[in-house]
């Protein structure tokens, strides 16, 4: 018997994926570059239990049983099962026993915030413990979902497209790690939204077949901006790493929106936090806050330490909290300051509620395993101590 | 002294004109083509008096003065008048009169319906008759509003980018007349909407300067689908039709996101109308309806005469009218029939008021003198019957 627990960050792209050559294989069309947030805000966490009690693979996400048929799980144990046997040479008693897996995110799934890649990250992470799987893993990840290989270090990962047709070469590896610029600050602004999401899988596969634009963004587009992203962050230029950051997100909605049918993930609130950071921009004359927009509403923003408590001041200006919202901004504490005094910023200010609220964190490592008692997810038996009812 | 009036119809385009090549001769990065608007709904009114007892070039516009010095204004005025000085050879004296415009749209300028389209060809129309000019006038109106030069003919239009430095060769033709395809009716969605718009000029200038993707689609997309478009109006394919024109306006708005900074025209009701043709069109198997949006957030619905009752039964049901809204649906008489019955199209009801209302119209004819002692917007001495006090 054994169990291990393990946590993984999530990771925001600044350089965007969308697009993939091989489905199967999830291998993308571009390289992307992602920076992986703090778990101390944000993290999937996974208990993994081996056992030759077990009688079949069993997988609990947020306390709800899920099937271990998903093809893309069934491929990460696969994966990890294979290296194991091929480490273990002939004593591979333990690869065949039965695995129970318990996963679950500390924050909401629902928010959109790239739970699947945190996820991913973990479970693959906490399965290379469980059966002692060196070497890389990000191929494995990668598999289960795209951008989860990205969540599996710490700092400012890339993520190459690679150019085998087995996608041995489509690996992510860090460019610079956690400690680098340490004066990044990340806040995730969670957006109240009604609409029915279209699927990220689905509207990229649909961006690949339909849209005209796709094709030039990933060829011609996407290769000149990696390798400015990649000086942008080593000079640590905020200005141009800004502009990068914000063109790269405009440029996959574009494309997103030019597929047929069009794929939108941006609503009107998410539009309205652009125009807020580039009126914050302008007035200041110079990028001091970069936005970024994954496949949903909600809004990243990165920006320097020094420049926290006043962004936060003008957003819940110009974006008031709920009045009923006792908790507006979460996460590392801040001292927001007065709105910046510049009549042009304050278009509105909007009805309140339209941010829900807002997390405040950094930059931080990847994944790690966390020990103690009572950290477990799985009890003796290998089942979940906590389930939700169905 | 000699008074004219003239009526100029909106025009629709389906393949957008996005990008100047020329910012001061208003030459485009492509080709474009539009339906013409029957006047019956929507159209501009202007009336021009040339006198020599005038001083100076004076025009009224909704019943505001505004200045000749107006670049573009003064463009067109200028235009006119030299063609007019070589045809009248050395008896030019009436050519150097001056001229009293008063000009009027007849359906809301906010509302954002290409009110300067249909002014500028009006104007243009309108001297061309008050000083005899004959000959092309497309590439005069083009001087004033780009667009303005494809409602200068009825039915379906193209403007030709052309190739010459002058802008000779960039003019309008029409393609098909407003018999061709009697059957294609169009419902105009005037959409509720809060947001400052960023004005097409200088969003489109900034498309040019900063958008990657832009050179692409005037390079390499617009030009095979101005082609597929001709064909699908000769053919009268509805399907393919419907396919290219949501397209292109999708492909238009990709590039105005893909701006450094976004110009973003459409809002959620705008999406949630495309979602709603793409539903509509999905539950019956075939492309029924087209939408396209121009610089605004606006619907131009496209569909055939047969399918008019059912489709605005289900927009009305998708889509309540405010309480208040008595005459939700204007322009041509319509029966709406009960909604579609498919559950897949609900999505919502969204909230009330979310459109305003709809004009119902079809394609129609282009500019023409109207005759009557009643008709002229100035009176004998030259001076507008309507003046807004200001």
């Amino acid at each position: 018997m054994s169990m291990v627990t393990c946590i993984a960050p999530v990771n925001i792209a600044v350089i965007k994926y969308w697009g993939k050559r091989n489905e199967e294989l999830i291998l993308p069309l571009n390289d992307s570059i992602s920076a992986t947030l703090s778990t101390e805000q944000m993290h999937a966490k996974t208990t993994v239990m081996v056992s030759s009690n077990f009688t079949k693979d069993k997988l609990w996400l947020n306390g709800k049983e899920e099937s271990f048929e998903n093809p893309r799980l069934a491929t990460c144990i696969r994966e990890i099962r294979k290296r194991a046997a091929e480490a273990a040479g002939q004593q591979s008693e333990f690869v065949k026993y039965k695995v129970h897996v318990c996963s679950e995110n500390n924050f909401p799934t629902a928010a959109g915030l790239a739970s699947s890649a945190a996820g991913y990250a973990c479970l693959v992470y906490s399965l290379a413990k469980a059966y002692g799987v060196e070497g890389d893993l990000t191929s494995i990840a990668r598999q289960g979902s795209g951008s989860a290989c990205r969540s599996l270090d710490g700092g400012f990962v890339r993520w190459r497209m690679g150019s085998k047709a087995d996608g041995k070469d489509s690996i992510a590896e860090q460019l610079f790690d956690e400690d680098h610029w340490p004066e990044m600050r990340v806040l995730i602004l969670v957006v109240n939204d009604a609409r029915k999401k279209v699927s990220s899988t689905s509207g990229m596969q649909l961006s690949v077949e339909t849209s005209d634009l796709l094709k030039h963004r990933v060829e011609n587009v996407v290769p000149q901006r990696t390798k400015d992203m990649i000086e942008a962050l080593k000079q640590k230029d905020f200005h141009k790493f800004a502009e990068l950051t914000i063109k790269d997100s405009n440029s996959f909605h574009a494309c997103a929106l030019d597929t047929y049918p069009p794929a939108v993930y941006m609503n009107d609130t998410s539009h309205a936090i652009a125009d807020f950071v580039h009126r914050y921009n302008k007035s200041k004359g110079v990028n001091k806050v970069a936005y970024t927009f994954d496949a949903g509403p909600n809004a990243c923003l990165f920006l320097l330490e020094a420049d926290v408590p006043e962004v936060l001041g003008s957003l819940e200006l110009v974006f008031p909290p709920h009045p009923k919202e006792k908790s507006f901004v979460r996460g590392l504490p801040v001292q927001r300051l007065p709105a910046i005094q510049d009549a042009e910023l304050v278009q509105g200010p909007h009805e309140s509620g339209r941010i829900k609220y807002v997390i405040h964190t950094k930059v931080g490592s990847g994944p790690r395993l966390v020990k103690g008692s009572d950290v477990h997810l799985l009890n003796d038996e290998g089942l979940p101590k906590n389930v939700i009812s169905q």
